[in-house]
């Protein structure tokens, strides 16, 4: 694991406040669920209102938390003031995300400047444990001095 | 541009029943534009719901439209009977997905057996014209005889 | 097609010496063939020192050729000094990479202060014409101030 | 770590003749490590053959290495008779790659019947330990009934 400086003692309380900005997470019924220097993880519930065509969590749902998780967890090692942005990201699914709860965790592999790169996973929890049904790798940006981009 | 074999003649009507079913579409406004072979266009108008923390479309709503209009690019040169489901995808966010609509452009580039790959976009639509905000890579999966995955 | 700056007129010459100190383009026999703003296009012949185990062109030359096209589409438009590093790209095979010469294409869909987006890929000449056999989607870093990093 | 299923008994002396055949391996100085079920290194010492223009290990041949660890890990777990293709891969470039000597890991996360999705990495070996400069994610194909595509 990464050892990972953190430049903003308050990180978690302003990705807490961050995160309850992000209306599209309410609108997924996601929640915070666990905030550490380079470590996020966001859970979803299972809901009819996210899946695709043959009744698992759409692909582009499984994108989101995890991105959301991988940009909180950069933003946790950003100083104060700075703001977060999704680069890019790349998802592999594994398998049909099926469940009843899932877990998405994001972790920092590298924090530089302006880039973090970062690696994710949606993690299944079912009846007979936790599964991993989808894998993501990413970047983020750090944003400084642009107009309501904070945090 | 690559010349595409059509294996269903009902290609639209299925892609546009399969969309029907996608309840996560419902969720984000998304509606289905355009299905010829090869090439689909879905467009969501801007919400606050489908927000990030600075206020615009959050990366997850980018790759959730675009993954769509790709798979569904996909299916309409599947053979009857057969499923579309998402390997994996790669997007790029350009610049903030600002804009009052925006139309996401899924294109095959290549529909092989088992594996199709795509490309795909995102524009926003403003007062001033539309302006790609995002760009995706990915590959879909044709899946057979298996219970419950059929388009 | 986006409208590109370019902050710097020796765009090509520098992008050329760049190029020759590229020893890896040399070990591939790759040769650099067009360069204008935001957009190069490098050859490579085909060699058996290349291929991976069925005889095509090994996906990570596939690779290679297409990231140094992206990279330096990138440089075209970095100010004087400032050096090019990519920072991810995912490449999409389509097709086995036969053929008896290869052109890599690399473009440049956003170039932002630190960050540039690029598209490329890689088409095979065949005698009877070019086939387009794998894209690539990519970020490069622009890289100020950093001893030994230039052009 | 997944179970994995091992479908060919032979499966290491099969990589590794496969592995003599990928005439690229040899131009970098690549040699075959360690291949267990669904987990393969690759070893490469630093050479100015392979440098890009700061004088760093070509983000090329940093996919290439990844690439075929993660194909060979693929392979260990096919049946005898299929051939292993790369669809796609997603590198991200941690670090610059400095060091004496390279290990790429690659491994399996998911072995399907049409698709397998791999995680890589590229490990520096340094005076002071190892370290990962480079992280990859993709995804191989099981070939069937292919003139000349087999392993």
């Amino acid at each position: 694991m990464p050892q990972h400086t953190v430049r903003d003692p308050d990180f978690e309380q302003r990705v807490r406040a961050s995160f309850e900005r992000q209306q599209f997470m309410a609108t997924l019924g996601a929640t915070l669920e666990h905030v550490t220097p380079g470590e996020v993880f966001i859970a979803v519930p299972f809901s009819a209102a996210l899946t695709q065509q043959h009744g698992f969590l759409h692909a582009g749902v499984v994108a989101s938390v995890i991105d959301s998780a991988c940009g909180y967890a950069a933003l946790t090692l950003m100083e104060p003031g700075a703001g977060v942005m999704s680069v890019e990201f790349k998802v592999n699914l594994l398998q049909p995300a099926a469940g009843n709860r899932f877990v998405a965790v994001g972790r920092v592999l590298r924090s530089g400047r302006n880039i973090t790169a970062c690696q994710g996973e949606l993690r299944a929890v079912r009846e007979d444990g936790e599964v991993v049904v989808a894998v993501l790798q990413g970047t983020m940006m750090t944003v400084r001095n642009r107009d309501g981009i904070a945090d």
